[in-house]
């Protein structure tokens, strides 16, 4: 039973990583879209998401099957339950991914944010994707060393996300409203990405550290 | 064991109602402290917030805990996922409220939205504060008929969303920078919000008629 169980929590670590990488291809996808405004790379970030909606909900049942065959108890149990939570954040920062090409698609031909933004989207962009790869690593190697990096990158994209403010609020802010909602949402939307990966880097790294990290870390 | 098993679940039930009814206490202070630019109150709904993520993670670790001893299977289990599930809704229900709450006090002793908004946003407002009033009694119940309700009044909260749009990119639009970004956020809180109670609703609702709910309903 013990062996079958442990067969099984790999099996759902390494639909943790699939995820992961889809959500990886999928913001790598988004930001270009955004910088290079790719409607049709816009379009195929949209329809993918319902495959990683698919690969959520699917390694969800199996979590849950888990829990009903093998009855897990202490760190085990921790396992299987933290595995609900990042399925349910990596989820989220798809949806993340894809409101990231809905903007760069509603503003077709144009680009989303004028040109005085744009070198602090394309810095946030490569930080949302370097997260999303390192998530990855995380989620394969439980290396908490990882779980670190992201939080710093995380770091770094909160204070991008106040300069986006800073200059739109600033006295040389040109934009029109709708470079001024566009700025705001996108910034807002590559923040929570982040948010999220923070959120299962905690996860995974009290997981490994015997601690466990509640609900709203 | 039975016995002692639902007595346990009625101890979620009733925990889960009681976190809802911190949330809808907190979204109508921070609607009202939005609406009024009420700094006192605003401070309230922010440092209450502590109070929410508290419960959410107790109410999480007593599920941990009853799946642990009680190892509960089929609907039983589903009823102990679901209610993690919910309590991490809940909680970001609370998030909501604290960041309305948050654009109250930075603007203090400016109003948030300039006067053209204010009818939409007092209605969304008011509509985010039933839906949390209906989603007490949901939990409090689980009769389905107000999960209806509160899905009808999401669609009405997400056409209003939009019309903050129509408004803001619309031809007589006259705001500031500013303006518009806090009409931005505070629609997106609002919408947020009642986003996270249609999630909970249709878990309450599948739970009730049987069905289970995917992760990203």
């Amino acid at each position: 039973m013990r062996e079958v169980f442990q067969q099984e929590l790999r099996e759902v670590q390494e639909r943790l990583v699939e995820i992961a990488d889809l959500v990886a291809v999928s913001i790598d996808n988004a930001t270009r879209a955004f910088s290079h405004s790719d409607v049709s790379l816009a379009e195929t970030v949209i329809a993918d998401d319902d495959k990683i909606d698919l690969a959520a909900a699917e390694l969800d049942e199996l979590a849950i099957n888990i829990l009903a065959r093998q009855q897990p108890v202490a760190r085990d149990l921790r396992i299987v339950v933290s595995a609900l939570r990042i399925s349910a954040s990596l989820e989220r920062m798809g949806d993340m991914s894809e409101h990231i090409a809905q903007l760069a698609r509603y503003r077709f031909p144009d680009k989303v944010v004028p040109k005085s933004l744009r070198p602090i989207f394309t810095e946030m962009g490569q930080l949302d994707v370097e997260i999303a790869r390192k998530l990855v690593e995380l989620l394969k190697t439980e290396d908490v060393a990882i779980a670190e990096q992201i939080r710093n990158e995380d770091d770094r994209i909160d204070a991008l996300h106040l300069s986006v403010f800073d200059k739109v609020l600033g006295e040389t802010w040109k934009g029109q409203a709708v470079d001024t909602v566009d700025a705001t949402l996108a910034s807002r939307y590559h923040e929570r990405f982040a948010d999220h990966a923070v959120s299962i880097a905690k996860k995974v790294q009290y997981l490994a550290t015997g601690d466990w990290v509640p609900v709203d870390a």
